[in-house]
């Protein structure tokens, strides 16, 4: 284990490697369901943090969706991902490139795992009418998240590319975009 | 140059190196005005087909874009690009990751260069009079593309995980499919 | 995706992209308890199968422990791992290197994730009265897995070098041997 | 955007991501012809500044050349290069690695594009009446430097070395080493 | 040379280039014959010291072996092996994976070379009657070291793990034990 | 090991695991004097043939020179290098890059080593009245080679470029290059 006083990778401190213990290597709670009820898609994200992590290039997260909610369409831009459903009944699918668009998906139950390759958008929906939840593997430590209806219509996109980018009207567009900016 | 009879290095035969010629390194036409008017979006990208690039880690590109027209928000979901503007105007930006969903954007003109990070959704926008063209540059010899509408209404994504996505109604969520698949 | 007639990546032949399916990013019953009373160790390890991760960096795996059991010491020579505990008591640690020899050791119970740098020998030990199980994160497509006794006593070893290496007799060398080799 | 306060990653100090701004990702002038009067071989190379491409493993360059001017043969140590002609008319080449010493050259012009493997020593030569110009993209952030000639005939190697290598007395080497070292 | 004040790469302080001298890239005494007569094994590596070699991906050493002396079996968590045979005469295998644990191993001299893939265990038996000695080189800077008895009996495992990992019992165990542990 | 019937990993065909054997994994003979009498340069580079060390990043030679003898300035465009006098005395260096042109030099000895960076140009001088041998570890599989005078002179670059490289005219030009090409 290379770790140095004083040393810095990939913005993280490095500690003293006679000061690691075995909780820098450990995270608990993994199982614990999650209220989900105040977040605006009804979905919660928990990274599981792991200092010893650090330049390993894994990332493991627990993602909890209560019934009808969804984590919408996003992508990670730097990792590939597979998640194993922990609890629960979920949608979960994945969107091929350009000009494909092809959609591979599965309604998957506890014990499925699904995979998602680098860098394409994909999306869970809990279909059911119990609480579900996944445990999901991401094969960089930094993977990133892009939100693709936040990065459309949250930020300072000028209407008229949106609407011509969604071959629509401004009006849509406005419609739409009322409800990503608190007013 | 390491090149076998039958070989194939990510998907693509290998010549024999006693048979490589100069044109195996050579692409013409890349100062071309392409005609954008039959194009759903209006611009139009030309891949610089170079067979000596396999296994070099780039990948080339021309895009046109008629006035008015854009190359709509898209990502690469395994590369970063560089573009130079060789002709013409254009609004050229990307939005951050999440949460954040910010906007970094620049009118280019001819001679200007803009960089976006791996993986981030970028778009083009011709807001001048003139076409414009672009030179760009990606850091994989094997990029892939995603335009994020498409993504979502082209394929077959289920309308009510489209309309939770965009915080609006099904009705919505028609209106602007209908126009991306054909009838 | 990438994927050709014909072409191999990693020793596996790649599909027509036209011909990939859903259930090609799919796993089930990785939630099934497995038997294990047949095992040497009493432990069993369950590779998730899913083509679509080829190139993608990854492995997982569920492991299955009796009571009384262990996944005895072993490394992967080419990946890291993360493990959650999915039933069960586990107690689950990896050794530093030379010359430290540091134990960093937790007894992990349902919900708990514990991370192993790459290449470094670790174990897991169900000292508990039920049955438990893992789910675990490799990272690399081929991990490769090492067990530390057979690695020294079920090859063809010399047994002067054993005797040497365990700073011990021939004689405790070859009652141990006995058990790692079928008379 | 992974950019930390008082963090430095290969050199660079990095930016409190709320205070990145467009400008960061953004350069201007690369169409402006340059004076390449004063320099040795009547070529000019200017690096495209960019603060916000640290870690995206590119490097782009803006090469002028005289009427008769040469960019004298050279390598990158670290890097492919592809070009593109921006103006005039150049004869670009490369040769192949020992035992071949194979040249693979064209002349190209206005919007051709040419393709060098990763270190392999390359030239320019404008052998038309007008001044040329190229841009250059480079596949990687630190892709080094090296002039043949200068690394033979500016550096301190002795003397009888460089007429061995040459096949030649050292009298010629001395004629030649004259230019290369100023009085 | 990418070298800074203040900057530190690998946990190593880079230098100024300005103040980079030859001696950075040089180490001298591979050749010596050491004294191994006070070592637990018999054995002596001695890693060569060039801080030049910094961010290349290499690491070297020189192992000396008294005769009858071994290297116990080990590994190299991040590297590649091959070594080359300076002097006298040794034994020199690893043991592939598992669940095959072949022993691939040859008795060298002088001018042999013999090489251990990524990761896997290999050790090294002067089973000659003069002193024998090898020059190693590591494919990565930080290669890593883990002998697998040190690792089975040095540290803080359990005793009753231990038994069920050779299939013996406590007392086995405890009379290796002993051994490695300093009263 | 992965190894499978049919497949080809960097154009090496790969043999069934089960046919692996340990001379795979072998080379013998890098202690031997060779004659070096009949070459260009008196030099003579034997490349250490190991199938096992497909995949594994690295390459190895044993280097012999002749009294008087020099391996001319090179650079390999694909690796670092680290090397080890076994035999004589050399004066190794290597030039760093564009525009210090410094020079890194030491005159070595039987047990000396000597580093040189990734890509940059390097000689071996044999000043000594004895033969002189290396052995070299290159950081890569296919770590390619290129001779800067036979890159300038044995090739087809026209005269007047080199002219204007070297700063001097065709006729020292021709005079120069008549030693490289065959009559």
């Amino acid at each position: 284990m290379y770790m140095y006083y004083a040393v810095r990778v990939n913005g993280l401190s490095c500690k003293d490697p006679a000061a690691v213990v075995s909780d820098d290597f450990f995270f608990a709670g993994a199982d614990k369901l999650r209220d989900t009820t105040s977040e605006r898609y009804g979905y919660s994200a928990l990274t599981v943090q792991i200092p010893g992590l650090n330049t390993q290039g894994q990332r493991y997260a627990r993602v909890d969706l209560a019934p009808g909610a969804i984590f919408p369409p996003h992508y990670h831009p730097r990792a590939a991902e597979t998640a194993l459903v922990l609890e629960g009944s979920v949608y979960f699918g994945f969107v091929s490139s350009y000009p494909d668009n092809k959609l591979f998906a599965k309604v998957l139950s506890k014990g499925d795992v699904f995979a998602v390759p680098q860098g394409l958008m994909h999306f869970l929906y809990n279909n059911g009418t119990a609480p579900a939840a996944l445990y999901a593997s991401l094969s960089s430590q930094n993977p990133g998240l892009v939100l693709l209806a936040d990065a459309l219509f949250a930020g300072a996109l000028p209407d008229d590319l949106l609407a011509k980018t969604l071959l629509t009207d401004k009006h849509t567009v406005d419609s739409i975009r009322a409800n990503f900016r608190p007013s």
